[in-house]
């Protein structure tokens, strides 16, 4: 192990979670205990703070207020979708970065996002090895979606997989209310993978559950869809069905796109935008079998609801922001932070840090398992619920001031050579 | 004075909300204590349940079970939308009624539900007395639309506006995380009244809150309304804007009429049906402005939040069930529960427990007093801080298994004679 002192720069990107400012804390708490770490300064909106020279001293921040990031939701240093260019092709990103990191005496670079913030990470890794700048840089994962590979979750998905299955357990009882029929269709996010969707299915284990689900793992079959629904609403006089953004037909075209003939806007990512399945759903379903309907989106809702977060994840998440400190300052560099499910000899669910090469995750996707889907491809079964539940599980006693939630304010010292 | 023995029936009726169980139970447990109550049964689906003979024995549940009520969403006897017919025309319903409250012997009715219910409340307390059979009849209020007059306010709009106000605090949060412009439209309930949209300007007092609010109260002016979203974009980068479902224009047109040509449904008591209103402002104002715009429907979520419930309303929902089994009890009828708020001296809110004549409540609606509203009709003033802050004080410790919400299991064991 070589010592290596510096400064360093933490930074957040892509969609923001109710559990990411977890991991950022854990990363700063730690980097500023470190006698390594010289500096603890965060980028303001992912890597374009770096390109930009917006940095921000958060050693000025108060003690207090960077302990309530953990119970405040979205990305608090701002968040980008910037996507680097390869730099094969054009390198002049990988300069600027370098030239801010020389600026700075940056040596550690600590990125908190999902897969493309992994691909960013990975990509700025490299750079600096290759051009003899001694900077060690780790991934702290991040996404609702739980598709990060070779990790056993992702933080983030926990709390707003605990929120999705409570509030279906919430909707199924309103739903349920009135002896006039009733179908509900609730659309989740999730990009190409089925975790959040998935989650719906643990009211099940309170009764509450929906009668369809539908994931990106399995093609979309409109008519045994609308089949389906029809027999769950004669035989129960109500059905919820709950569908991922990201399915998609047996040709691989995104259902979504069926609603619309205009070609569907990309992001810089190439990924295409969701939303609006919900209406389009429930407008089929409508017309088929003629009873109420409505669509329901949980939009943004479920990824920011950190006044439910699950107390498990956001835990998890600290350690994964504190362990990418820890490990870099030890002398690794070019890796993710990653999870390894344990369970001791009393079957009790224990979370271990492990960690991998940022080359094996950047740009992959990872979905659920098939046998963990129902045989007829519209529900899990136990091997998901097993899988899921300790994810789920203790309540945070966020602080309260007038009766809402105290979040995090932070103060935001541009940072100064 | 007079002592009146018999059975009791307790009914649910209109949209759930998270509060509308605690009142139910309120009812139900003060009615077990009290031995003037022989028997302790509940109509299932509202009045529906007594026209058909559908009761259940309340008596049999489990204590336990019941308590769960007070954290338990959505309504637990099943909810109605059924009108009754003016008995002048036609009384057919209420000879119905009148008989299974003989055939059960019940003297006491309780009706939890929102001026809807007032109104069935109020025909049925006056048929009986007509025809000379001793029935006392009590009113138990429940909406979060919070738009019953003669009352402070209602049992159930604490939690939504609750859920509201913190929904909006993590949206707000969310969607500023972007350097990417980005212009967020939340729709939000309350029919023809504003007081829920109005909650989500208390997200203002912790910096959380949306630019603009725009409330039935205001006729809506779609140029002034483009005008300041443009300005707000202009300004921040980012705008976010609340509607309630319930806004029309100068003439009194909904402006989510303007969605579709098509005739807007109407369901039993008259009401338009409201929705879409949100994807409808947002896509006038993509036109308008050109900016990455989201449209949020809060739908059903608002109101079956009770794992967010405000503790305040839970415990003065239980107070109004209570209340009304007491002041029965006691020898009045005809009667709503409302709400008086006072002050002591020292400036605390405390909400006192006053009777109304249902006559006065049935078929009317109040609406947030216009100099509670900014001057420019697009947001709250500390009027109406002063008077929802207290609302929504207190977080309720919900019992909680699996890491989810532990509601209620009633086993709901069908009345016989």
């Amino acid at each position: 192990m070589s010592t290596l002192s510096g400064a360093c720069i933490i930074a957040q990107s892509g969609g923001p979670t109710a559990a990411i400012n977890a991991s950022t804390y854990g990363a700063i708490i730690t980097a500023m205990k470190r006698r390594e770490i010289t500096r603890v300064l965060g980028a303001r909106n992912g890597i374009r703070g770096v390109l930009d020279d917006n940095l921000v001293d958060l050693d000025k921040e108060e003690p207090y207020e960077l302990e309530l990031l953990k119970y405040t939701p979205s990305s608090a240093l701002g968040s980008c979708r910037y996507k680097l260019k390869d730099p094969s092709e054009d390198d002049s990103d990988y300069r600027r970065i370098l030239d801010i990191f020389v600026k700075y005496g940056v040596r550690y670079f600590f990125y908190n996002g999902g897969n493309d913030s992994m691909d960013t990470c990975n990509k700025i890794s490299k750079y600096c090895l290759e051009h003899g700048y001694e900077c060690r840089v780790m991934g702290i994962p991040k996404t609702i979606d739980n598709d990060l590979v070779e990790t056993d979750h992702c933080p983030g998905y926990g709390s707003a997989a605990k929120y999705i299955a409570t509030s279906m357990m919430e909707v199924y009882k309103d739903t349920h209310v009135y002896d006039i029929g009733t179908i509900t269709v609730i659309e989740v996010m999730g990009r190409n993978a089925g975790w959040l969707a998935a989650a719906s299915s643990l009211a099940s284990l309170k009764g509450c559950g929906p009668d369809l689900i539908y994931l990106p793992e399995v093609p979309f079959d409109f008519d045994k869809f609308l089949e389906g629904a029809d027999y769950f609403y004669k035989k129960n006089n109500h059905c919820v069905i709950v569908v991922s953004e990201g399915i998609r037909d047996k040709d691989g075209r995104y259902i979504v796109e069926y609603a619309s003939s205009q070609a569907r806007q990309k992001d810089s990512f190439g990924h295409a935008q969701m939303g609006g399945l919900a209406a389009y759903i429930a407008d089929a379903v409508k017309n088929h079998i003629g009873a109420k309907v409505r669509g329901i989106e949980l939009s943004l809702l479920q990824r920011c609801a950190s006044h439910w977060a699950s107390h498990t994840d956001i835990d998890e998440s600290f350690r994964a922001g504190r362990a990418a400190v820890e490990y870099a300052v030890e002398g690794l560099t070019g890796k993710m932070v990653g999870f390894q499910r344990v369970y001791d000899q009393g079957g009790n669910y224990r979370c271990d840090i492990k960690l991998i090469d940022l080359e094996k995750v950047a740009n992959k996707e990872k979905h659920v398992p098939i046998d963990w889907i129902n045989a007829t491809g519209d529900g899990l079964n136990e091997k998901f619920f097993d899988y899921a539940l300790p994810l789920i599980q203790g309540t945070v006693n966020i602080p309260i001031e007038d009766g809402l939630p105290r979040h995090a304010r932070l103060r935001m010292v541009k940072a100064m050579v």
